[in-house]
């Protein structure tokens, strides 16, 4: 099954949730000061820009990944197929996260571990994407592609291990998460290792 | 006419209308436990769940059969658009089903009866485009290529026969439709002929 | 200046419009009987399913138009943006429709005259973007493409006449626009004609 | 890095966005004159088209300009995200632009200078592409393209310039941004050469 479509398919979608994100951003109604009732939206803004950040890192990987890929076998689409339920439940999670952002105490703290859920749950997906073309390389274009299993084992250790601390951090505040997560996205950016190592062969 | 158009059409409709789904996980508003306002919407979450996986199944198939097809005429453009209509309505018929999913009585029945009404209009749908693809060797990629009419009359009555039979259980219990479509949707996944099924020659 | 990208954002524009109309079938929320109360919400599911099937005819006209185009110039780009104005419209005169289709009256005729006049725009779009090519072959696959100024001047009064009548009627009866618009979607999707007619050469 | 997978990824955010617009036309509800009804909602219908056609202008210069580029790295990557995530805030800022149109006052203002500062961000983001792919003639298709400085730099000063310019006006009056913005518009879809301008080598 050529990837053609897949990738399509999962531009449509990556599209469309970072897209979404923007109806979070809603218009206030009020006749009182516009400024100050957009600064009380903050956190939207922050949220926004977080997670629209975050799944434009996930699709450049994603890019970068599955350019190696020369053909895709049946679990590779629903490893796929998980992985874009993810990307699509981050809207909701990101709309979640910037509503009890600065509410405090226990809805804060709910609100930002599901959001870090959101977001390992991405990692997740993508790392088992990114596992299972490591290894089979058959899938692969290269003709002489090798397994890489150690090299994806640590990979899926570094930024699994990140977004599971950050996960665990939720419950001490929720406004370390909204910082974290936005260090972790300027890391992705900035690292140029952290995105070649997708490309495979 | 070439297929290309076509399937970027429909992957388009399948991405908005599998993302369009996140739009019906509200973020609670009240000032009570975050944790019990979810919960209390879990019925949102698995309709989620269900919708998302069935799209997404109903995309790999489109993806595979539509991989034999050399050229669309102009009957399989309109059942095409068919089949794109009943995905377009899914978001609608899940929101139905989970707002009455715990309502009990006869209006989770009805909703139960209308999600399963949709989910079997997608499959009719998407038969329909096998059994006139099938008919047609003509449409066909393959030289040889040969009608597949015993075969697509079988499968037909097969996933046809399982979608209308949970649509009469809806007239009995609303959750065990949640629980059957599940189970069809892990079974579409889990067995390996029944995606295959979809590949003509 | 190639097609692909052209085609790429159309198919785009008219996907995601088209699945943007789900959004107006509105899940009730009452007590009450729910198949009274989705009864009751007719208006809305028949203007769905006239606007899905309009938007699709079109998007088929769209490809086999631009099936015959080799490269676009740039009053072609803002023509088709235009043409793809009057689609995104869509959703919005549709609800329109839907919401004072029964509410009898002055509003009624308006809400179906704008309607019409949504649907007017689109015919007009694609007879301006069949026109222009029409009456420049050089920017078409054939090599010895000829202008088709006649049959698109035909083709103009045919579409853009029936649309306007329809206008008319709308200040006489809303329900008459509903009627009048599924007929000549029928026409428009059961005769061969009227679609070959967008193959240019 | 091909191209390919980054346009269609554009592509799918710029349909995405510019069909989100629609979102902002809501229905009237009331019971009075449903003409009066539509005529006070002029704003959003005027925001509308002006968002709709400076969209659809960045995504032909964004149509220009990447058809000279042969492969993107990473940092072009990044700064298309840029730019997409300014175009992904055009419907909240439109939306709010059209909330507080004439309402007059510091509300008007502040909406009218968000909107105008939207639409700069998105000038900045297409000439930061523009620069760097200017500034880098080893991404582009050209066997001998050029670093194209000079041009590039006059370019920025322009297009950024109005813009600024106009954010300035909208401190005095917001109904002049709306003019402004449009006859800006009219003049890139006119001139033939503020697109040719986006054409490298």
């Amino acid at each position: 099954m050529k990837t053609a479509r897949l990738e399509a398919f999962s531009d449509g979608v990556f599209a469309v949730a970072i897209t979404l994100l923007v109806l979070d951003l809603g218009v206030p109604t009020g006749s009182g000061s516009l400024i100050t009732a957009l600064a009380d939206r903050w956190p939207s803004f922050a949220a926004f820009a977080l997670s629209f950040v975050t799944i434009g890192i996930i699709w450049v990987n994603h890019h970068v990944l599955f350019g190696s890929v020369r053909r895709a076998d049946r679990p590779l689409l629903f490893i796929n197929l998980g992985l874009l339920m993810s990307v699509v439940l981050l809207p909701f999670s990101t709309s979640l996260f910037a509503r009890y952002l600065v509410t405090g105490g226990d809805q804060s703290h709910i609100a930002a571990a599901l959001f870090s859920g959101s977001l390992l749950l991405m990692a997740l997906g993508f790392n088992a994407a990114y596992a299972w073309i490591g290894w089979h390389p058959e899938l692969r274009r290269g003709e002489n592609a090798q397994p890489t299993t150690v090299r994806a084992l640590v990979r899926f250790g570094v930024g699994i291990g990140a977004y599971s601390v950050i996960l665990g951090i939720a419950f001490v505040s929720a406004l370390a998460v909204l910082i974290l997560q936005g260090l972790v996205a300027v890391y992705y950016i900035v690292d140029r290792a952290a995105i070649s190592a997708a490309e495979l062969d």
